[in-house]
């Protein structure tokens, strides 16, 4: 059942002897300014790196991107760095042709039990319910991306930048879904913290490319709508940094992560 | 004249040849809980791999701490992952042992020049003057650690844990430079960002390993007093994220980090 959702046929990673695997990059995950969203790039590398480490869940990914993707074959080059007894890590390269597109450090562990302290100094976006919100990808002026089709984003009110008015602030609540049902899980959360417009869109940023990405999983999602929070706070020298959080329907923090990015168009 | 520094001497890294290095791990970096502070191993390997890129500035680095380090020996191998025109990204493993320390991916660039575009929403620590704080290490309360000896750290209050009485409050603002005057540059910010007591202290959080640190380097600092902002905003199942802030004397942002770490005393 798991393997007829889109997410899974378009990240699997065959194995190919000697830590190597095989996947097939898809056109289904363009983004603005990009052939292959970097999180589809990000999670089908830990796709294979989950397969040779003994913990079921991802807990920290940092991917350095070296080079766009392009859809088409793609060889997964995996390393063990150090498996214990509570957690492993280890690392994986994805090349196209010979040239390398990611290298991504990753620790996987099990996200089940733990301790029970909770302190949250931080609220979860306060949203209206997604039914009681537009769909964007309704909108005629979303861009035509092949994302766009693979998930729902409901957001309160319509995006500045998507009529030619950026709002001025780098801040954006929403819900957000895969479209065809998939459950979120700790992998898949290391693309969908990728997976929305840049903040930035809103100061008219609009093309820029993704140096580093970091995420943190911080617990195994529940299932329904995922409330998301990205924000831009820092934008100097031509980097700015983008926060993403994502909280699941019971309210708990699952996903937190920041890229650095590089502008690619002048400032104005 | 650099090399008279401590910082400089304790993270030398000699060539080894095959891109390798040798470096000599000192206790002068002992923390809290551990005999090595993980921003010096983080630092240590970074000097090893700016040897082996084209660029001068540290611009990212993503440190995986896989064991505890030692004084003593340790063994660095470095790989370039990849140049382009404008930075380079490379990777290094410390080692004692045969046993690996750290793994850090990382990626460096020239940070002078770049764009001139600037949206600040955020503010630097609203500290008092350096001479109106207090002089955390000549506290006599401040636990015997060697670290405490390379800096300098100024607040404008007593920290709560140290008296027994924790704030309950998991956020600092303070003053911090090198006690031996060495001037901040990106590579040792890279130090900096974990340098202090964590902010989690002050909600009793005594013991705790981190598992990832990211650090982005978002300008060359201006020399002088740095300006600090250290907190954590959620504390669950035994995991919590502390994040980082230096500003520099002219008011810029010039270290942005997030560090995952993992709780070692059970939750009370």
């Amino acid at each position: 059942v798991k393997d007829s959702f889109i997410f899974d046929v378009d990240t699997r990673a065959e194995p190919a002897g000697d830590h190597q695997f095989r996947a097939e990059l898809s056109d289904r995950w363009a983004a603005l300014g990009v052939a292959v969203n970097g999180g589809y790039l990000l999670a089908t590398g830990l796709q294979a790196l989950r397969q040779v480490v003994p913990f079921p869940h991802l807990l920290v990914a940092s991917g350095f991107f070296l080079s766009p993707g392009s859809p088409g074959p793609a060889r997964l080059q995996t390393e063990v760095v150090r498996t214990g007894r509570r957690m492993a890590t280890g690392e994986v390269g994805l090349y196209q042709e010979e040239r390398e597109v990611i290298r991504v450090l990753a620790t996987f562990t099990d996200l089940t039990g733990g301790g029970n302290r909770t302190l949250l100094l931080n609220q979860r976006p306060n949203l209206p319910p997604p039914e009681d919100c537009i769909d964007l990808g309704a909108d005629p002026a979303m861009p035509a991306l092949s994302i766009v089709d693979r998930f729902e984003y409901r957001m309160p009110q319509p995006l500045g930048w998507m009529r030619g008015e950026p709002s001025g602030s780098p801040h954006m609540e929403f819900w957000m879904r895969f479209r065809d049902g998939r459950p979120a899980d700790p992998l898949s959360l290391a693309l969908m913290v990728d997976a929305a417009a840049p903040a930035v869109l809103e100061i008219g940023q609009f093309f820029s490319a993704t140096i580093e990405l970091t995420v943190h999983i911080r617990g195994v999602p529940a299932s329904g709508w995922l409330a998301c929070r990205a924000y831009s706070r820092h934008v100097h020298g031509g980097y700015f940094e983008e926060d993403f959080e994502i909280w699941d329907s019971s309210g708990s923090l699952v996903a937190q992560s920041r890229q650095l990015a590089l502008s690619r168009n002048p400032s104005p």
